[in-house]
């Protein structure tokens, strides 16, 4: 049995005893019954994946995953792609936003390199897991090797189970890689089954006529490759990238080990969605931190069951999003721990009925 | 010249120079234009409030302000009004929402009695500020004295001031009061101009019956008191209650010092919406930290101009929501201060007009 597979064999539903004896707490506590809202539901789904009823967040880590993509040559991006490889210098010198906002949430970054075009040899905290030098062009045909794709989602695992083994509690994924809402919205539109139009955004800003373009290449590029959206190892090699596996990886990865998984913006969005395919049950594990602007995250969300905690206007990636989501899930298990309950504070319920 | 006509004369505009220069050095931040979303338009405001480019939130402290309405003998509330004051102890003793939120957040929570309806000796801890045992009922009559509605404001505007003065730099306003949505509403329908219907919703927790029952209460108050829309001290007197009024004075205190007042929820709202009026310029100063589900909150928000921050489905008040968007307005200053520029690490701009 492979990696992948022992991983996902390991996948166990979330607890549902202490799910509830939270939910029963939380109408205990001095407030009015669900006043609380994302607070509470957020703090009753952490109950049940870390199986206490007076569950915390503890030590978090967020994996920010860099690659390159063929597609760039299509000219998908406002960007050019040498980007990826100047950002993941940018995060190795704790510059770039995800650095700030990691620090501000006292979260640890580490940054993979899971296929970036370059020769570089990174400052000793990137982690090297290159894949390959870039993805192919997904408009002349498969990004990967279904090798390639199993490669990604292993490396994922791997650093997942071993952030675990040291102790961290909380897991996140972000991305950096020029062009890749491209991969992103094709992943989005195979398994969703939504238009490739309604999946399909700006990224980093390109302009309508750019737009129009994109939206071209993605359907050309399914029609050219026609993965299958019940096979989501065919889905990643088709039309992924390197990064997306990796982030997909680290989905499994995390919810084997019983740890919650914050899903950043549209492009970790689509890595979800594989992870999903690959094991459905993945989905009780992840907690969507915010809605990305990308139209294309909002769909995926649905389709994984996700309520997004955030609605900050942001689509920058990296993991920006979900690190800021990781203190508003602590604040929700703080309130579950820490409040004082009717009986304990002498306070009076509500009438009945009213 | 009384306090309040001091306060006021001393609301000046925000730096604008240091709003633009905030404003320039977000577009040369390694990430694409506006790909922050409202982490990059509050700390644009934030700059402008504290007149500097680089501004940081500093120490932050919430006053949870406390009083109890005569309303509420007309069966407006879920809750018994001995609530109020069972909640200040609370409050007092560490075990509510606010006290877990803000210690979460690394504020101070400032517990104040503007007029609840006890004979209590409260724990030192709390403020003794109390105008009177609890308003009169708006539905009888003006819920207090013209010189009430005064005092109220003098009040805030004094623990504003001395706030400041103790090292303060952001300040937040809360409120806790049976009965309390029943005044904000009122307050909300008379500033905006919106109907009752528009504006009132279930506060703690009515059903339908009380719904329709809360809405003509408010009605006949409006009808029987018809506030003036462009005096402020007549709507507080009218149709409001102490502690909305201490928080609108907070809110002038803190315009007049120039720091942040972070507004939570729709009963802190609607006191905005009095500063609004007394001092159109005090909304400068404002951070709107949360949409509430109450529906009155969206319009008074839109009538000041204020968009909300964060949009947890949260209905408590106390501060809770701003105490959370303190935290986000922290990481927002830090992401303009802390940030590499495209140029000092090397990182390549979008290309023209992709």
């Amino acid at each position: 049995m492979g990696r992948i597979d022992e991983c996902i064999s390991k996948i166990a539903p979330v607890d549902a005893v202490s799910r509830e004896a939270a939910q029963r707490r939380q109408g205990t506590l001095t407030k009015p019954q669900g006043s609380l809202g994302k607070l509470e539901s957020t703090s009753v789904r952490l109950a049940g994946i870390y199986g206490t009823p007076k569950p915390s967040i503890g030590r978090m880590v967020v994996f920010t995953m860099a690659a390159d993509h063929g597609v760039t040559r299509e000219g998908v991006s406002a960007y050019p792609t040498d980007v990826t490889r100047q950002m993941v210098l940018n995060f190795a010198g704790g510059g770039a936003a995800i650095n700030v906002l990691a620090r501000h949430a006292g979260a640890e970054v580490r940054v993979v390199d899971m296929g970036v075009a370059s020769e570089d040899v990174w400052p000793p905290c990137v982690i090297l897991r290159k894949v390959a030098k870039g993805t192919d062009s997904i408009l002349r045909g498969p990004a990967m090797t279904r090798e390639q794709a199993k490669a990604c989602l292993e490396v994922g695992i791997e650093l997942a189970w071993q952030a675990v083994d040291e102790g961290f509690t909380a897991l996140a994924i972000g991305d950096m890689g020029i062009g890749n809402t491209t991969p992103a919205s094709a992943i989005t539109s195979a398994i969703t089954g939504r238009s490739v139009a309604e999946v399909t955004g700006r990224g980093t800003g390109i302009d309508d006529a750019g737009l129009r373009a994109k939206v071209s290449v993605i359907e050309k590029s399914l029609q050219l490759n026609h993965p299958d959206p019940s096979d989501g190892v065919d889905i990643l090699a088709k039309v992924g990238g390197f990064e997306i596996g990796g982030m997909a990886g680290v989905v499994l990865g995390a919810a084997s080990r019983k740890v919650p998984i914050f899903i950043d913006g549209f492009v970790s969005g689509s890595a979800a969605l594989i992870a999903g395919v690959l094991c459905p049950r993945s989905t009780e594990y992840m907690i969507a931190s915010h809605r990305s602007v990308e139209p294309g995250h909002a769909h995926a969300l649905e389709h994984l069951g996700l309520v997004p905690l955030l609605d900050l206007g942001m689509r920058l990636g990296e993991g920006t999003g979900a690190v800021l989501a990781f203190e508003v899930a602590d604040a929700s298990c703080k309130v579950l721990s820490e409040m004082a309950t009717f009986e304990g504070a002498g306070v009076s319920r509500a009438s009945e009925g009213k």
